[in-house]
């Protein structure tokens, strides 16, 4: 057939016929790194292997010019996932040869625990994989009801409940059943960087309330207090915090409350995806368990973090009925039902026990150790600012302190951008910048890596700020 | 905590609070039954079981009926899927102890071949439960590649793929990247149920081009030619076809093609996800294959219905890098990547050869012999009109000419809605009204189901249609 057969010219060629979109320059700036890395290069040619060029067909080339390669404005208004396009590009440098310590990812580094793998297992043994009823099955169902109200204290019936490929999914589906064009999501910055372009495709208006690491980047209830409007219809709040780890406490999330019932109009998502992942003294509370709460309460959770099942793919929404529906209705025409394999899997996973009972108990502590032993050596670099994380894997620090310094052969520190391009290439350690998150002063380290690579880790990362001079005064 | 107790009142009360959505109203008039079948009530009220009441906590009774429930307006104008809920609620008649054959769903009715499995399972024992890249691993991403060069002899690059939770996360996605709002796309009917919802959540128009059962269900290039205005910017071309089984030569899709070159707005989304269930002498055409068709074209394949893999959820759009990337945007704020151990075992599939090797010719073999039984078994019931579908596992009859008459004990039958209800209540043979399919003369039965079970749907049905008699002449 006639165009069938392999082409080989330039990228740029091919590139000349297009407009060059928002999302092409975004994700070019996000997943850039410097000529000394090598293998980035073979990587890149790697995937352009077989890319045609219309070019090279001259029959057609003036009908192909033509193609409107125009993308919908909504859609070109939503930026790409950055952590997902750094944790991507870390795993190619590392594929490439590139002997990268990947700290980007939001991914437990611990094995799906064995009686859940097994049941995923039998699954597919007893031919469990056709498609599931749209919801989740009845039994997932039945099993997340039943964890919601021992666990959390929240009465959900299985038809409350949506189970999704992911809370990812959860989410979106929820902030496009709620929100009308024109709608503000409020989002408390650091944030998880998926919610203000969530908010985006829903034709609605991310409203950023700034936090303060001195306040452990928990939310002012003054501050949201000011900011609240009509056009207020939905508060995200995400605790276990990512990027942060920080956990709201009871009494914080009552203050809250008592300014959310005064808003008819407002609803809150609780993100409750880090759940698990605390430490004590801190403990977790259910936004939607507060009284009057759970009426005005979308609560997500999902299985990815807490039992590391990051690549089953599964999450979930529990709401009032009316909610839970719109948000069925949505995942009927987005994907249907989640794998059939990982909802069994799922059903495991909270047969294990009071909070996954001892197999978290084990990742648990393990995280915990590492969060101190990286909060006590961050404490000792001159300059870094801490807010020690009760709970998730992540460390938000604060390193504001060197922007404005310079690198030989480098360039200057501006930002968290150019200090995470810095550390992958002087330190070959993948961060993410708080950029991402909406905190230029910070950087985010995920601690979901063994002691001995977060070691190898802080003692480059060490180094390479060592290397950094201030600009002699002009 | 105030909300944890489990709590018992009756639904209506909790459904006086809220308005009842256009939602609410479509879902249970799609699902609706008659009395006379035992079970259902048993399974609304095993879903109910811990429906919460804010009737019972009198002291914040009156902020609760405050909550603002309204959804968002563009979700609120899309449908939810008939096939799903059909399909979801004729299962939970089984389950409530209604013997009812289920020829509503569409989805094969064999195991995942067993090397396919056997990958899955592999992949669990390896720790292969990670996220993988947002558009797929390269290992299946490479073998799509290799795949659409082979068997369709059209050349992506595994940069131009983006593998998804299912085909049905693929069209949207692509739906949602190309049309800006006001754009028009063309659909010919019958279509498969999701593509209008799609468009109005692209907030794009659906246009549809209805086609003749006298013409195999094809569309007429005279009337897509004058149908085509500025604002078309998406035809959706399925063959072979879900509803219909119709499968368009190649001739056909040139005469297509040529249209389609005179509009410089215009691109196509071929739908190819039954491409391997074709009954010789049909064979299939990639749209991407025809001369100039190759930058306009957004191919759509997936696994569920050629592998038996529904459950897996694995599905994958190949389109010039523009409109690829913007679907790997998207999907980067959706869901993020496929199942890790579903894109293993999506691996072994296309590794069983050209066009799914012995294992998926055993199953075509099965279905063509089904086909051919339906075919014949219809031809022989008066009043029936039938197009002998050349691939897919689907019958689109025309029953128009039982419409008008009545039913002892049921009423009238006025449309395929109604035929669908009564022959699900009396024959209990659950079908699919060809309403959600955009044409109500016609009904689809799915034949993936053993010869012996459509032998007693059809025996079921025979009986049903027997029964009906004309109305008295006024």
């Amino acid at each position: 057939m006639a165009n069938s057969h392999l082409r080989t010219s330039p990228v740029v060629t091919f590139r000349n016929q297009f407009s060059v979109s928002h999302f092409d320059s975004d994700i070019s700036t996000s997943i850039s790194f410097s000529s000394q890395l090598p293998g980035f290069s073979i990587s890149l040619k790697q995937v352009q292997t077989y890319r045609p060029s219309a070019t090279m067909k001259p029959t057609s080339h003036f009908e192909e010019l033509k193609v409107d390669t125009t993308l919908s404005p909504s859609v070109n208004a939503v930026k790409p996932s950055k952590t997902v396009a750094i944790t991507d590009q870390a795993t190619a440098l590392v594929q490439a040869g590139v002997p990268v310590i990947r700290l980007a990812a939001g991914e437990p580094d611990f094995d799906t625990p064995s009686l859940i793998a097994e049941a995923g297992i039998n699954a597919i043994r007893e031919g469990y994989t056709r498609y599931t009823p749209n919801a989740g099955t009845l039994e997932l169902r039945s099993a997340i009801s039943h964890k919601l109200k021992e666990e959390n204290g929240i009465s959900y019936s299985t038809d409350e409940i949506v189970v999704s490929n992911g809370a990812k999914q959860s989410i979106l589906q929820a902030v496009l059943a709620v929100c009308s064009p024109g709608d503000e999501v409020i989002i408390p910055a650091p944030y998880w960087v998926s919610y203000p372009e969530m908010a985006r495709l829903a034709n609605a208006n991310p409203v950023i309330l700034p936090t303060k690491l001195s306040s452990n980047f928990l939310l002012d209830p003054e501050i949201l207090k000011s900011k609240l409007t009509e056009k207020s219809r939905l508060l995200i709040i995400c605790s276990p915090s990512n990027p942060t780890g920080s956990v709201y406490p009871k009494q914080l999330l009552e203050e809250i409350a008592a300014i959310v019932k005064k808003h008819p109009r407002l609803l809150v998502l609780s993100d409750e995806i880090y759940e698990h992942i605390i430490y004590s003294p801190a403990t977790h509370t259910s936004f939607a368990s507060l009284p009057g709460m759970w009426e005005r309460t979308l609560t997500i959770n999902g299985f990815s973090k807490a039992f590391a099942m990051t690549g089953w793919r599964l999450g979930y929404i529990a709401a009032p009925k009316h909610f839970s529906s719109a948000c069925n209705k949505i995942q009927s025409q987005f994907t249907s039902g989640a794998s059939s394999i990982s909802q069994k899997a799922g059903v495991a996973a909270l047969g294990l026990g009071y909070a996954g009972g001892e197999a978290i108990a084990i990742m648990v502590k393990a995280f915990r150790e590492r969060r101190d032993y990286l909060v006590k050596s961050f404490r000792e670099i001159d300059g870094v600012q801490i807010s020690e994380p009760q709970g998730a894997f992540y460390l938000f620090l604060d390193f504001s302190s060197y922007y404005g310094t310079e690198a030989e052969g480098f360039g200057s520190i501006k930002d968290s951008d150019s200090l995470c391009r810095y550390l992958l290439d002087q330190a070959q350690v993948a961060l993410v910048p708080g950029d991402a998150f909406g905190d230029d002063k910070c950087i985010r380290i995920s601690y979901a890596a063994s002691l001995s690579t977060l070691q190898a880790a802080v003692e480059r990362i060490k180094k390479a700020l060592h290397s950094l001079t201030k600009p002699a005064l002009v």
